[in-house]
């Protein structure tokens, strides 16, 4: 039986639907790895440390251990024995690429499972990716990150 | 943290797919609930005690527990106190009504939770509604239902 | 410039999400016909009569107009000289449907134009048949219909 | 290499979607079968000699062989040693219906290929139900079947 | 009741679809504005004053503003004072792209909604993105753009 | 009757999944060709001569042309005489960008015709985007690409 799972993916930054997600997830798993993908392909707005940062600030509940990781997710699944991967789901996520995912995972490690849960309807628009737009054009973000992550993108686009 | 969850369905009747998601909850959750709905709209194939009766054949493990429910689910899991349900997810899956599902099970409970998981890619075609179209047209069902299911069907079917 | 749209449908019965879609349409359009089919493919559950009278009830303006009509949406639209047809669209709508029917209307009269509305998100999974099926089995549907039509439906189900 | 294929279906009746496909079958294969389901669920409008009879009359090319056939598609195609299945798809389709119908009659009969051809756009939103759902509302179907279709539809409906 | 709608977009280069859509708007609305995007993410093909003046070329119509506007739409919009959104959808559109903008748009400003019209069943292909790559592939655009635009990219991309 | 048929790509690299494709074409058509595009949008990660020599390595069927082409696939279509279009479908498609381009070809000649086969269900996850980014990250590709392109993949990111 599966006590930890792996939440993985770029958190640049967090946003109230990914806290969303890992709330749920702590209901089903004793441990859940929140696991910043350090290598991803377009630069991203925070380093490493900072995305990790943001995160570890957001969340504090000691089951939840954020770290980065690079290479295959596959690969440090098999490191930390853990093969259940969380993903969140919107009614508006991309399933096509989701799918594509799971089961190159499941290909690439029989053992690896992933685990959709849904994100609360009120977070069902938001993504990192229109957070920092919004945050770019100077919208009012309260309600889509944490406050902490709201001064950080405030840094950054408005000096 | 979680320790059961309820899979709940027609099952009419429980095909490979079926049996495949049941073992991915059984390395998540101590306890799963298949529960066999009662009441469906249309005429079913096998009778509730025939439909439990298949699962329970084609199970056998004291982790889970087989049993028909009538009503709402959600009052179902109000009284067996467990909030998780889990749902079988395919490539070729209705999106729009599982998150109608998904969503208006919520806002009866906001404890209830739903957890997607992802069926072997090789059930990715099979449901039972399929699995009764072959049965009835006589085709080789062997890789889609377990023995005693394909039994049953052809006791129907064929006389 | 049109002044007036149509908001066709069954209304079997009218929800919180039927509405949420009137009550935007009446900050595009002057006049708003509300029009019940009447020959619906399945029995429906309240006849007609009862379908119209529990909208008029709802939504008390005198600039909508609740009517019932037979036979063809765009015979319907040619005799009030309306061509706006106005659909509510939720995240998790059969798009494939909406487009067949928008399609097949401009097929049979190139006047017609389908206006999408988008419901307030609290009740994108809301829909006529899943307020069938819950007040059948006893729900509290106390958010997602007027409070005139869950007395009827209680008057049905409960007697 | 493959000389003939299959187009199976209702044809409930034939629309001129249908007709296009065929006319877009011939330019890749040598002979096409239009092969009329006989046992379909609901009962149909036509029965089977009517429509295999308009079929043939909207049809007229020799290269094209129409006949109706019972039981599973597999073991027709087997019989006529043609493994080529064609199937229609518009914009507006049911993919996932469409890919479990092709991966099911794969997982039966691993020689069979489906494929897949674009109807002209005009003809995106056809379908036989629709044709069904118009005539008998008494719309103007000129422009969705041939001439001796919508004669056969007018006879049932207008007496 | 809105008399006046905005329907914004980078217009890099304005397409028959986009046409298509204000002339439907047109029919809904007292004034449209057509509104150009200027930051937009990556380097547009034509500058902001030759996206606006090909559209003024294009359009015609007094009761069309073109305009471009900087920062977030429901600024502009407040701006503005009007809140309704024009869209337009295509049988090939990205759903969940749309949905998120739209829901994204009423967080940010409740008195926001959209708008969506179909377009013209024989556009449903186009963007502008396609019409950029079929100017530069030397490919005969007239069915897609109007002329101005047409001259506009032939001096691009064929000096 | 076609005799001949394009399928044209990036093939950055081939993969498993396009040479089922080739396989499924190969039933169907007395000959193939496999197109490789010169001037794909982004920087490919193999050279046009480097992607034309591995596919020939990997099929070897006279029946096959391997070649290059710049520009209009219409225009290359017309060269060859040859109006019909392979494209692989996989579950996890995105189709409303195959029905776009689909639809555009179509609209640029009308003789064209688009031929949708589907993927052995066992690489319905594959694309040569996936792959490279498995080469890069150092997966064990064995399954999805053919020995040659392995060993190419492994030359660039493992030196």
């Amino acid at each position: 039986m599966a006590v930890a799972a792996i939440y993985a993916g770029s958190f640049d930054p967090i946003t109230q639907g990914h806290l969303d997600i890992i709330t749920r997830a702590l209901s089903l798993f004793e441990k859940v790895y929140v696991s910043v993908i350090e290598n991803i392909e377009k630069e991203p707005l925070f380093s490493i440390q900072e995305r990790i940062h943001m995160i570890k600030d957001s969340v504090q509940d000691d089951r939840v251990i954020v770290e980065g990781f690079q290479g295959l997710l596959v690969d440090y699944a098999r490191e930390k024995n853990v093969f259940t991967i969380i993903r969140g789901l919107r009614a508006v996520s991309d399933f096509e690429y989701e799918f594509q995912m799971s089961l190159t995972n499941r290909a690439l490690e029989p053992k690896i499972d992933t685990v959709f849960l849904m994100t609360d309807q009120k977070y069902s628009y938001l993504s990192s990716s229109i957070v920092r737009q919004l945050g770019k054009l100077g919208a009012n973000i309260d309600a889509f990150v944490p406050s902490n992550v709201k001064q950080k993108l405030q840094e950054i686009y408005c000096g």
